[in-house]
């Protein structure tokens, strides 16, 4: 049996044995204080690999390279990454370019070209500097605690890194999975990109991560992909080394489910950084619908509660405005019924079977200036239910983003 | 034939013959500085109806009242609306309300109550208060020039009253097609409500009406109808008297067409009219999409540009970002290859088959500080198009929607 899911103080994308990482300032990204834009990973050995891109019909040549580098099978070594200019909207040269930062990154890496993924995030319509990415790769320095530096040369316009990691005991093997992302989908749609990496030591059959990864992102990161949130860039990819010598996971393992949860710990964790980070963002909301008629109804409603401006305005102000939430529930799309719909605001029921409750106004205004609001829905139809999470509207976000490029 | 369609100096809906209007303050809204929170609209003879409302789950009675009425199939003699609060939100009294509100404001009207719509606007959550409604009912005069009045006794958030009409022969006949709106159906859901009010002195056939009015619906108010919009209340109601005298006009007649777009045109004009006064805006944001799959495709191009967070910050500051319209465009969800795609700035072309054009960045911001930001798509794939309008987000829209119940 599986041990519980224990959280790594500190961890890092390299918590996982058996990976390096590395990053360097080489001039890509020039509105950083932070002096990293390129960063690269490593295993020791081939990885099991899966990945999650994003839905755009505009992509980035990228993804559509680390699309066909996964579609081909194989297992891949590590990884490149620049911060600074997203190499999306600049025409066929996009590919040439993303095939040219593969070679070159399996250079430095020591390994083939088609076992290197490779990604972008920054501005849209400006094309890869390939002078600077070859610098980038020769002066990189992997170590086996590199993995906070490859979280700074992914920021953008992300204030912190956002990393994290987590253990746990598989048929008597402990094995870590850790990540790292950067930038938010719902909130940085055109700096561009949500870029999230996983390495866990676990050996997992590729099959199974491949089959596993589409279902943890719905209820992670997609639960914070909503509205504006599909860049030209998004990525999700996991590696699996298996240096921690367990048993390869597969669908059929007894502990299958427990490396898929753990997988989902880690998600969570990431996806709660992005939303805390939301540009100009000082609270972060989190939706807990219970009792839909079915999951995709629970994530509808879910959704449309931390996507709503009305919503995010009003979390910003601490108001309890709960005509806001019915609006977002009404306007959905889930299937309801008002006189059985309950609702909450950090745990303080407001509505109950679709009627207000008298509620002490103050205690819950108290409430909401804390970090986190959590809205409690129950539709009381079934036993859907979903998370997300999003953070709220303020006048920063406004002037952050109504001149970016002028 | 049918003529031009001409605009009317300050038209308003009694602009139509045979109506008449009149509004007062009871004091239900406490927080406007413009004294009218109850009107009515009067016609001298029974009118043909159709009505368009909410697609949201949770709708105030008063809606539920109103498609009752409009499914029953009679003709009507008019309609009762107030502000300040919505009818929404408060159990089954508020269906007891707005059967009663008809009655009363039957009594007011001198018609039977199955002759009366009734509309409210305002705060969800609170019963509204009936003494002051038949207050209101008892103390309203009916004037042949009293549109003004109404439109300002609908108005709760808005700075400004949407009102427009126009005129256009068919058939040798003069008919008048004039309206009334408050809200925005996509900046002010939660205030709640975008509600607008159709009269024409055109003989129109019932059948006709009703069959004609969601599509132009779709193309008028629906494009501006995304995302935060859909309120409990929303509501647009045409009501056709006749008393212009002309053959009544029905799905065959030659006129028909001519009819519907003289109809779209005034509610372009209250769109329009509803987006330039979104809460906090300071531009009028146009976006045109050509050369689309099919309609439904222009029209989720077209949406997704103005209800872009993203695009409208990008507005507000004059900035021609065009990578966020590459953003909006490849999450719309449309059809579209990249190679394809020309992009427009207020008639300026900045992408041309998927590839940026150098242009005058100067100039293009010098435009985009004028009162009216027009995105121009052209996707070069078939002949769909629509057009969309929004508004731009401002500070100020923060500032108003983080504390309106507090």
């Amino acid at each position: 049996m599986a041990g519980p899911i224990e959280h790594i103080d500190g961890g890092t994308i390299t918590t996982a044995q058996g990976f390096k990482a590395g990053a360097t300032y080489v001039g890509i990204k020039t509105f950083s204080e932070d002096k990293m834009d390129m960063g690269m990973l490593l295993s020791d050995t081939p990885c099991s690999v899966a990945g999650v891109f994003t839905k755009s019909a505009l992509v980035s040549p990228s993804v559509t390279v680390n699309r066909e580098t996964i579609a081909a099978g194989g297992t891949v070594r590590g990884l490149v990454v620049n911060s600074g200019i997203a190499n999306a909207g600049v025409g066929d040269q996009g590919y040439t370019d993303a095939k040219q930062m593969a070679s070159l990154a399996a250079v430095g890496l020591g390994v083939k070209p088609e076992e290197v993924l490779v990604f972008s995030t920054g501005v849209i319509g400006v094309e890869l500097p390939m002078t600077l990415i070859k610098k980038g790769v020769d002066e990189i320095k992997l170590v086996e605690d590199g993995g906070n530096a490859l979280a700074r040369s992914m920021m953008t316009t992300d204030t912190r890194t956002k990393e994290t990691g987590v253990k746990v005991n598989l048929a008597g093997t402990e094995v870590n999975i850790s990540g790292v992302a950067k930038g938010s989908g719902m909130i940085h749609p055109n700096m561009a990109t949500m870029l999230c990496f996983v390495a866990t030591d676990a050996a997992v059959e590729q099959d199974f991560l491949r089959a596993i990864l589409p279902d943890v992102a719905d209820s992670t990161l997609n639960m914070l992909d909503i509205d504006g949130d599909t860049s030209t860039n998004d990525s999700l990819v996991v590696l699996a080394n298996g240096a921690a010598g367990n048993t390869p996971i597969n669908a059929g393992s007894e502990d299958a489910p427990a490396f898929k949860a753990a997988l989902t710990e880690v998600l969570v964790q990431l996806t709660r950084q992005l939303a805390q980070d939301g540009e100009g963002a000082s609270k972060l909301i989190v939706a807990e619908v219970h009792g839909a008629k079915d999951i995709p109804d629970a994530r509808l409603v879910a959704k449309t509660i931390t996507s709503s401006l009305l919503v995010k305005s009003a979390v910003y102000g601490s108001d309890p405005n709960w005509g806001r939430l019915i609006m977002a529930l009404g306007r959905s799309g889930a299937e309801m019924a008002e006189s059985k719909i309950d609702l909450y605001i950090n745990g303080v029921c407001i509505m109950e079977a679709g009627k207000p409750v008298p509620f002490h106004r103050d205690a819950v205004v108290a409430l909401m200036r804390g970090d986190e609001v959590t809205f409690g829905v129950n539709l009381n139809l079934a036993d859907g239910k979903a998370t997300s999470w999003g953070c709220d509207l303020t006048e920063e976000y406004v002037v952050i983003n109504s001149a970016y490029t002028t």
